[in-house]
């Protein structure tokens, strides 16, 4: 795909400052980029790379305007700009063939829309309803009376549950499981343990992406529901009758316990720990490897877990913790002498 | 399914409290149930919703039964009772077609029973037995010499390797490896890895459920062995000749090295590490996030890690963090002063 | 495979102190080993089983000679020994039917040596290219214009998305995606999230092994690139345009976010957060759950988190944490007075 700098201008809004009718055909890094390809500054650690970058162009925003020694797209946020310029100028390629392979299992009574593709070796169960534009990859297994909504797209491998609800423009990773009993076990007198029923659905809303190998389990009673504009990264945990607000993200390796409440737009980073049963309200941001024990009330950024030292300084410090109280006592008794 | 309330209580060796003769066709939380279903209350937390509830009866234990407006359960443990009954009303679909799917790849030498189910588009190899009641879900892969006990199931796309033992009633979800290689390597003096095979096996008992997408790797020497009665949650790993008691549970996301032994009917909460070689006595309770880095020879409830705090404030006292031992040491020289 | 103790000790380059001719058949733990079975000491842990052994013969260096009560292989690094000895006793069994076999679905435009095998129930893509002695285990999918190098080796239902390059001598384990699409969103001003379509790829070196169920995600812009000898274990996650250094060794469910530089020859333990955009040098060891948040610049051990206690003793003392700051102050201010 080729544009000219102004019709890639047109379409997020920007203003040219250099040549219009320059031809972009790709993307790079502000130091990768050659001729015919469009760079981004976004993250000012990278500002360095701007004055030596051979790219035709750079999405920038006003305040490196004249920095830029090529051309350039003056924009309010260049890194929405360069996701937008970089779909344009490198689509999907289009997945082939069309229609359901023959190697694939289906039942009769799954309802597919004609302009949905089921991959090869895939496994549909009674009742799923795949609708227009769905792409199902190579070895997907979706479980009876599963919907998933227009233009979603199942990666290779993945799978899905029965009862399993999915909006359109879904975008699921290989080795995602979504519906997946929850861990209900109770305990009897004798210390063995019963399994409970997990009787509830996944429900999950528009534009929601799901990263590889992440867990997404079935409600107890109730369904396990994910917002719409949710966006989950690889390897994370999410427990039975936990309900994500929309336009929240959250990185990697993540767990996230039964029934917690997460409120929208929120930013959970990677590896963060969420006991179950509690409420995260809207607009909450928690840093990496964090543990949220109790409900947050307020929005903000929230953190907990200690600063990585050489380990021989590290290991007098922990010890130390493990008499922080008494230390905290003898100061204050210190303080009152 | 319908029963009495009568026939009901039977079942769980409880009380009726009301019309033994109402009709009962499904569970529903408290808030959320309606007439001819039961509801239960277990967790004090939802104590609030049992006056307002539109159950047509609920399990309670005796001291629930004055405030209880409806028909109700009488137990001493509503959540166990829960259990019995919601699968009671909730029986799990029986699989069809029986038999093995057509789209299966299996050995010759491998024995089947008459009674086992084989999904679509499994492999199932060499000298591999699975006895009577065993379904194996959609795009299963068994590897060689493995064996699988009565009434077990594997849901979707499970790998299971070779020489696998795999007791009877278990439940094993989609996405789970079992038997894969541990991490097994060797240093030699110029700082390259050489692979040192991984030769024993992954032995797991009766009654044992396994999360989506968690990982048991077999022995280096020795097996890994999962005794009868354990419930792991998702994306756990359990390194090579780790061996867990029985009836031991642990949540999600938790990492276990290699050959730690832990006890049985401990509770391994979500996200904890335990380092390898040590040992963890039985009916041991580890909180969320927790590292265990030392053998635990009492049982009790154990915790590392730090609480949640607003950003700003945490960042200072990380910094400090780093300098306990020299405050410890002021705070002790004051102190003798 | 059976072997005299002198032909063992000649691959090893070690010294038979007893009976050369010994005849060797088999591997086994000092506890464990009978008759005909060779075992080693590399962990002085369990050095108290080396007088009991009923092994034929046992791998040590020369420390131990005097206490070792059977035949004995002397070397410097008995580790390294006893894993080039147990390869040899133990030998991978060769993998059969050999060819591609029929229920495998395989693009006419993939280039499949004639030495590589090809499981039951794969999916091969366009262009894809399987070099010499390649082994393609049930269920894996690779998509479009893969290489993957000679006598590597994917065990079951692995997933390689398009375009990735694998190097020789590749162990690559069940369940692991290499090659999904990295976590790249940017947001916008109503605080919805746009896709940043990810353009780079996967680059793995030679002699790599990657454990179950772990996530390497391709660049957005250029490439993640894993080079020779890294070694991973299961459940990690490596994120989008991360660099690891040949030669580093990394536990499971480790999490290293975006554009992380990870030197050559480190050692980085299980459970670990490794923040983005961050460079670590050669020859770090960071310990189990620590969180790297920025750059290592020095060789050595780094640590973060704190030590197990009584959840009683940890509650007081996680509660001071937060006063931490507070209690410095007061304490500087007590010594100044």
């Amino acid at each position: 795909m080729t544009f000219t700098l102004n019709e890639l201008a047109k379409h997020v809004d920007g203003q040219v400052d250099g040549d219009d009718e320059c031809k972009i055909e790709g993307v790079g890094t502000l130091q990768g980029a050659q001729a015919g390809q469009i760079s981004f500054l976004s993250n000012s650690r990278y500002g360095k790379y701007l004055s030596n970058t051979k790219a035709s162009a750079v999405i920038i925003n006003e305040r490196y305007q004249s920095k830029c020694p090529v051309n350039a797209v003056i924009v309010d946020d260049p890194y929405c700009a360069y996701a937008i310029i970089a779909a344009l100028l490198h689509p999907d390629k289009p997945v082939s063939p069309k229609g359901i392979h023959a190697s694939a299992v289906v039942s009769d009574t799954a309802r597919i829309h004609d302009q949905a593709i089921i991959g090869p070796l895939c496994v549909i169960e009674d009742d799923v309803t795949l609708h227009a534009g769905v792409i199902i990859g190579p070895g997907c297994v979706i479980g009876r009376q599963s919907s998933i909504g227009e233009n979603s797209r199942l990666e290779a491998n993945v799978t899905i549950w029965h009862d399993t609800q999915i909006g359109k423009r879904a975008l699921i990773h290989s080795g995602v499981v979504i519906g997946a009993d929850g861990f209900g076990i109770a305990e009897q007198k004798n210390g063995h343990w019963i399994k409970v029923p997990q009787l509830g659905r996944v429900c999950i809303g528009n534009d929601v992406e799901v990263g590889a190998n992440t867990c997404i389990d079935r409600g107890a009673l109730g369904d396990t529901v994910i917002e719409e504009g949710v966006k989950l990264d690889n390897l994370i945990q999410i427990a039975h009758n936990v309900h994500i607000g929309a336009h929240t993200v959250i990185a990697s390796s993540t767990a996230i316990a039964g029934s917690a409440k997460i409120g929208k737009n929120c930013k959970i980073a990677g590896a963060v720990g969420i006991v179950g049963h509690l409420e995260i309200t809207d607009n909450v941001v928690v840093t990496g490897m964090s543990m949220v024990s109790k409900s947050i009330t307020e929005p903000g950024v929230y953190s907990s877990g200690t600063l990585l030292e050489k380990n021989s300084s590290w290991h007098k410090n922990a010890i130390r913790m493990k008499q922080l109280d008494d230390i905290a006592r003898k100061v204050k008794k210190l303080g009152s002498e």
